[in-house]
């Protein structure tokens, strides 16, 4: 034990002999679980990839052989096993090691990964590079049968295919990508898994030939096609990706070192794409977690022994999404619910359990997920996509081009977005408010806590044109309770809002008001305007300020679009200045539109200060301490304000 | 003749029999010809379709039944075969038919489109739809070869696959999408074609099974062997669809209306998907066309006998774009050129014949092409990336995520940037300042002439980091020259930029400076500061002014990213008033930075106006009359400065 701790690098482990890389997988496997009981993090895939990365790292010259982990959350003994093994205890934690890899933590993390299905497209770029250089050395793309759905995935196989190019895609099949695994690909994925029979297949063959006439007359037709149907059964699986160009090397047993090692080593002298596949079980080795996997995928701090969660399960923004649109679908038929691989992770799971037939897992396929959804509004329906904010990016156009543009009534809620927090830079949901604020006929909203975001779904599945709501990853500030002083009365043509709303349903979200505002708080002093989470911060801003006599009007802007001009204008007129404060980047959401606003009212010069996230990637690290970091605790705000206030007193 | 002209509503056509169907296909034919020889537009995918088209309205009960075009460029036979035969002479002119599918414009064109690679997810959306609300007609995506390449017509076919979903995909291939097609799909699909032998395979399995003894003892192996050989020959091409979970018709001559009506009888009465693979002509029946479909994919008014484009054809932002590459890549062999189906229309076929080896059509993918640039530079490449505007909304998550969060040097240079005229809606490249702006780590050029592409050009490949230089549709303006009169030296921090830069080929971009803005004319009363094409329109609204004794200061911007504040301030310090001029979304780009640099430097309030296109879809009509509409051209624009100025006078 004490010396399988040393085992830190890849030179040290290809010095081991295979009973030793065993011991040291089930030592790396005993340190993975005591790490991640305490950190939290991706569990189950990195038990999975255990004898996977040993293996890798055996076989292959790392770094000079380039390892491209798709996705990138099942890098953790990759870490281990790249210098990085006394770190593991602040993985995830601010200033400690990413989830994911990083260039920056090591050279052996040749390319960051985040966001699934880029690794054959990246490893493809690398080899081709590699060729036009005219170096030597391998490159591999790692990747799940989960990821293998997502477009770009698919792409990449396509284009790598007929490349010719030196290039290894090793494909993690597990069964088992984040949520259950949809589609065409899956299913003859399955047939690959289970090939029943290759064994009895070619008995069979035996037999019939065996039977067969001397001269085979009119049987030859019954013949041929049972023939058919048994090489079908024996050889077709693989042609998928034959026919696109690959050499396919397995099934092999992902969790045996010395077969993994074997098939590395002919692919290493193969000319050409070569695609292995490997059969791997998720949570491999922690009973917990191979018979709950999509509890384990990403967990929070649990116990050793129990495998229960240290973190009281609390209601969070997707529970509360969920359960809302159960009960709106139950009113509704014509709601149906689409989610791209995240059926837990986004609350659907009792959704899908209620109405299977009105439930679409269309696998990790942002761009299906949206552009299937405005197929479905063209017909009638009222298709609700459930997707994180990062991930929206990669649908971006279809939301322009196909939701947008035919102003199809497709509700887009965005889940995860603003600051996630622990999974850093690539899962951050900071840019969501920004792109999609350019985008024609959407309507933008964001709570301020759970019952606005049931008010708001409600309002939404009813508004007939394309709307987005977003809300954060977590729950709700339980400190700040809300209450709604005044309704706002002007502006809103309502002649023209309920045109498009069926009035049977119009009960329980009355209060939103297309484009209109809440005003939590009034003051006049200075205007604080936010959005969704924020809100319970500016109030809080609010209150550190009351108490230095400074009388803050405190509102939720509720739409960032459209954008409640009026409200914003009465209120900076009495108070003179505003400030704005955001979960997303400053360029773009709320204070651009807003000091647009302004401008256009000759009232630019009143807005003070855009509380928000700068032009940068935002690191991993818990949501408060980054909070703290980018000046945005209330503490912060309030001193700043009471600073800038004084100045414009003087 | 005159008979045949009265077709124009499937009603009407379903009356005909196959004689006089085949009639009204030549009609079409010659009617079409006629028509976009005027008006320019898509014609050898129009001409490919003629058949279809006539066979798809017979065949099914359209609009009852949904056809879903993918791309939509080629529905102008069905345009003309929907009640609109008399309206096709204002064909993509302003105010006339669009050149695509619009609702607004029939009920027949049920699913608007545009870009490439949709109609798959739309149609299964609209048909789950259909099974949900427990109606019944046929949904029908009719998809060329060349968009099956593309992401996510990928994602859907792997997720209808297993549908169970009553749904027709009619697969029209005609070997030729813009571009030549790349890919394992498009290998195997040859295959398919081709298709040497099933009658040959068929006589040659009798053949060996004749020869065949009474016990075949140890030949078995080897005939298994050969048995798969030829079986796989036999059926395999159609295993890709069938694996996904299709039914799989053809292929089926698609100039054959008989044998089309036939096929699609068929396929309505299959339970579950269906693929219906038909092989089709580009250009068929125009002899030119047929002979240069590329030509012809997109042309303007040509002469119909010679088939020579009317438009005289001048040098464009591409072509210069793709001759200056080519100067580039002589000098330094990291360059490589990447483009996602659009090699001629980028401007690179010059490029792709000089250097081979370096050059990369990935087929329509533009998500694989920017992550396979990242996994390009990441390995010391300097990757090029050619795409339209409007395109580049399909790869933004690359952009984000997998280009600028690693800093790589890729170099995306956007094309057709800007208003682009007569294709519409789905095509202006209006959106893409905006959604770069926000992308940390990013540089954004654009120039504002052909000049300043090519140092643009030089700069960006020797840059080392991300950056855009986004040009527009045709040529410069060439009645305005630019001299430069000054060169400004403050604010740029020289050390920073040279680290970054190969000091050798510092020569010809040495104008081009970080974050450096051109003071193209200087004056007191006003600043205009205006980007790309837009900087000549400044000028010429300065030119006017001038006679009205207002002095303007012309700045050409350059870069969007970083902005050149110190510039802007030094100049609305003087003129104290500053308008922006871009050829895009006010939003989001540079009016919104301008306007935050000025805010930052309490000069909001200078602020007048910001000249660009408001937020909705801009429909299509030619550029200079769409900006007339919206008031961007430079009498318009000038005219409404002097009415402002004198308000700020009084």
């Amino acid at each position: 034990m004490e010396d399988l701790y040393k085992i830190q690098t890849p030179e040290n482990l290809r010095k081991l002999n295979i009973e030793e890389k065993e011991a040291l997988a089930e030592n790396l496997r005993e340190e993975l679980l005591n790490v991640v009981s305490k950190t939290g993090g991706h569990l189950a895939s990195n038990l999975g990839v255990v004898e996977l990365t040993i293996a890798l790292h055996s076989s292959f010259d790392t770094p000079k052989d380039k390892i491209i982990w798709d996705v990138g959350h099942q890098t953790y003994i990759h870490k281990m096993l790249t210098g990085r093994r006394n770190k593991m205890e602040t993985l995830r934690q601010l200033n400690g090691l990413s989830g994911f890899p990083k260039y920056s933590e090591s050279e052996y993390d040749c390319f960051e990964t985040g966001h699934s299905s880029t690794s054959i497209s990246a490893a493809l770029g690398m080899a081709r590079a590699r060729d036009i250089k005219k170096e030597n050395y391998h490159v591999i793309a790692v990747i799940g049968d989960g990821a293998l759905t997502g477009g770009m995935a698919l792409e990449a196989l396509n284009d790598a295919g007929c490349s010719k190019t030196n290039l290894i895609v090793i494909l993690n099949d597990n069964e088992m990508s984040i949520s259950k695994n949809v589609g065409g690909i899956s299913s003859f994925l399955t047939k690959l898994r289970t090939r029943k029979g290759y064994k009895k297949s070619n008995a069979y063959i035996k037999k019939i030939v065996r039977k067969l006439p001397g001269n085979a007359g009119d049987n030859i037709i019954n013949f041929v096609r049972k023939i058919k149907r048994v090489v079908k059964q024996l050889i077709i699986p693989n042609m998928f990706f034959e026919e696109l160009g690959f050499c396919y090397l397995g099934p092999v047993d992902g969790h045996n070192i010395e077969k993994l090692e074997d098939v590395f080593n002919k692919a290493k002298v193969q000319e050409g794409p070569v695609l292995i596949h490997i059969l791997t079980k998720k949570g491999k080795g922690y009973i917990p977690a191979e018979e709950n996997p999509d509890k384990f995928h990403s967990t929070s701090s649990f116990d050793l022994v129990t495998g229960e969660s240290k973190k009281e399960k609390a209601l969070d923004y997707s529970k509360v999404f969920g359960e809302t649109l159960v009960n709106l679908a139950k009113k509704n038929k014509k709601i149906v619910a689409i989610t791209a691989a995240m059926k837990d992770g986004t609350g659907l799971t009792e959704f899908a359990k209620k109405f299977p037939n009105r439930f679409f897992d269309v696998g990790i396929a942002e761009q299906h997920a949206l552009c299937m959804a405005a197929g479905m509004a063209k017909e009638g329906l009222v298709p609700v996509v459930s997707i994180y904010s990062s991930f929206y990016q990669r649908a971006y156009d279809q939301v322009i081009h196909d939701i947008a543009m035919q102003k199809l009534p497709v509700v887009l809620c965005i889940d995860r977005a603003g600051i996630v927090g622990n999974d850093g830079e690539t899962h951050q949901g900071i840019y969501d408010m920004a792109f999609l604020n350019i985008v024609p006929n959407l309507t933008i909203m964001a709570p301020k806590n759970f019952e606005e975001l049931k008010q708001m779904l409600e309002y939404a599945v009813n508004l007939g044109s394309p709307v987005a709501i977003r809300y954060p990853r977590g729950g709700e500030n339980k400190e700040v309770l809300f209450e709604n002083i005044n309704e706002i009365k002007n502006s809103i043509d309502e002649s023209k809002l309920e045109s498009n709303i069926n009035n049977k349903t119009l009960e329980n979200y009355k209060e939103i008001k297309q484009g209109k505002a809440e005003i939590i708080k009034e003051g006049q002093d200075l205007t604080i305007l936010a959005i969704g989470k924020m809100v319970a911060k500016a109030k809080k801003v609010a209150d550190i300020l009351e108490k230095q006599n400074i009388n803050v009007e405190v509102i939720n802007a509720r739409f960032l679009k459209p954008l409640d001009e009026n409200t914003i204008i009465k209120s900076v007129s009495k108070t003179n200045k505003i400030i704005t404060i955001e979960d997303g980047i400053i360029t773009g959401g709320l204070a651009t539109s807003t000091l647009e606003v302004l401008q256009k009212n000759n009232m630019a010069s009143k807005f003070i200060k855009a509380y928000g996230y700068p032009d940068e990637f935002i690191k991993h690290g818990k949501v408060e301490e980054l909070e703290k970091i980018y000046g945005l605790d209330e503490q912060t705000i309030a001193n700043e304000l009471m600073a800038k206030l004084e100045q414009y007193i003087k």
